[in-house]
């Protein structure tokens, strides 16, 4: 995949995604502009165009977009049209969480992994998950070719786990752990830290 | 507080400062440079000065930045020299997490009330905290000048929650809701949604 579209394009994608989804299925409604998408995310229309013109030709000219046929269009940009098998790492209450929540389905994810080093964790029901240990994090990433993993271990081992990983094959990390981790080229990493959020916000204060 | 320093100026500051205290901390360091602290984060040394110009000169040629002296600056930038009380709104499984979450002390927060409406979870004990009806939100919001909140509502009670936080005060919002919420000028928002991070990374797949 080139590069040739700006990341920060590719990471507005899933935000229309989202609110395409939310007007059809929660409000029934079968097409929508730029205008009204822009004006429900607080994004200006003459972005969402110029954001969607990378890829194609979406909508027309006084009817707007079809609201499905973006939305098809949008999964198969971001190859969501298969689902991704996710593995958690780290069965803590965020892994608790992250195994119980619910959001992930139809959006082109499912956990179907979670591990922990913890002999109390190992062989505890999570949701519909049974908690594996991590001894066997190599075996399971690579017999079933894991792209997609989430880190919710501790700063001190989230380096250790990154590598292990990379190493098997992972290629898209989201880290909750709150250090920053070195990954080579060619695989792609997110954080996830609130006390970074908040800090930015209190700035504004 | 004016807008002319860019967002994005703002939302690295938190970064470097949590790589400031690791290196000292973890690392016992006193002294650092634009170059070694680009390194480890990935980000240009250029970067990191042009940011860091904003707001003053903290570092000398040569000797480079005296890594508590520039921690307590950024602190002051982020008005992190006082800790912020925060309320979480939502008591389940990720709300749950939060309140167990002990990575918020000494970096400026403390997650001081958890709410929910739920009367199976009123009354609760969460780590230190005792979950509070929501009914009580604006009291307990208003009689405690509260500025920084947490939701961890579903979706569709996101918007109406950030309302009333809105309306008692609340200025600063960090939403796990998997929704775009509307806010007034002058309130910041802060999303975070694993799975359009995810979505965002297996476009690179």
């Amino acid at each position: 995949m080139t590069r040739e579209i700006p990341d920060i394009v590719i990471g507005r994608l899933p935000i229309y995604l989202r609110e395409l989804i939310r007007l059809a299925e929660d409000e029934g409604k079968i097409n929508t502009s730029s205008h009204e998408l822009g004006k429900r995310l607080g994004i200006s229309s003459a972005q969402i165009r110029k954001d969607l013109s990378h890829f194609g030709e979406f909508g027309k000219q006084g009817t707007g977009y079809h609201i499905n046929y973006l939305v098809t269009q949008l999964r198969e940009i971001l190859q969501l049209s298969q689902e991704w098998h996710v593995a958690v790492v780290g069965a803590g209450y965020l892994g608790h969480a992250l195994a119980h929540y619910h959001g992930f389905e139809h959006r082109g994810f499912r956990i179907s992994w979670i591990f922990d080093s913890d002999p109390e964790k190992i062989g505890q029901q999570m949701d519909q998950l049974v908690v594996l240990d991590v001894a066997n994090l190599e075996k399971v990433i690579a017999e079933n070719n894991v792209k997609v993993a989430i880190i919710v271990v501790p700063a001190s081992h989230a380096q250790e786990i990154t590598d292990r990983l990379v190493a098997v094959g992972v290629r898209s990390i989201l880290s909750y752990a709150p250090i920053h981790l070195a990954v080579p080229a060619g695989v792609e990493i997110s954080y996830s830290d609130p006390v970074i959020q908040l800090q930015r916000m209190t700035y504004y204060l």
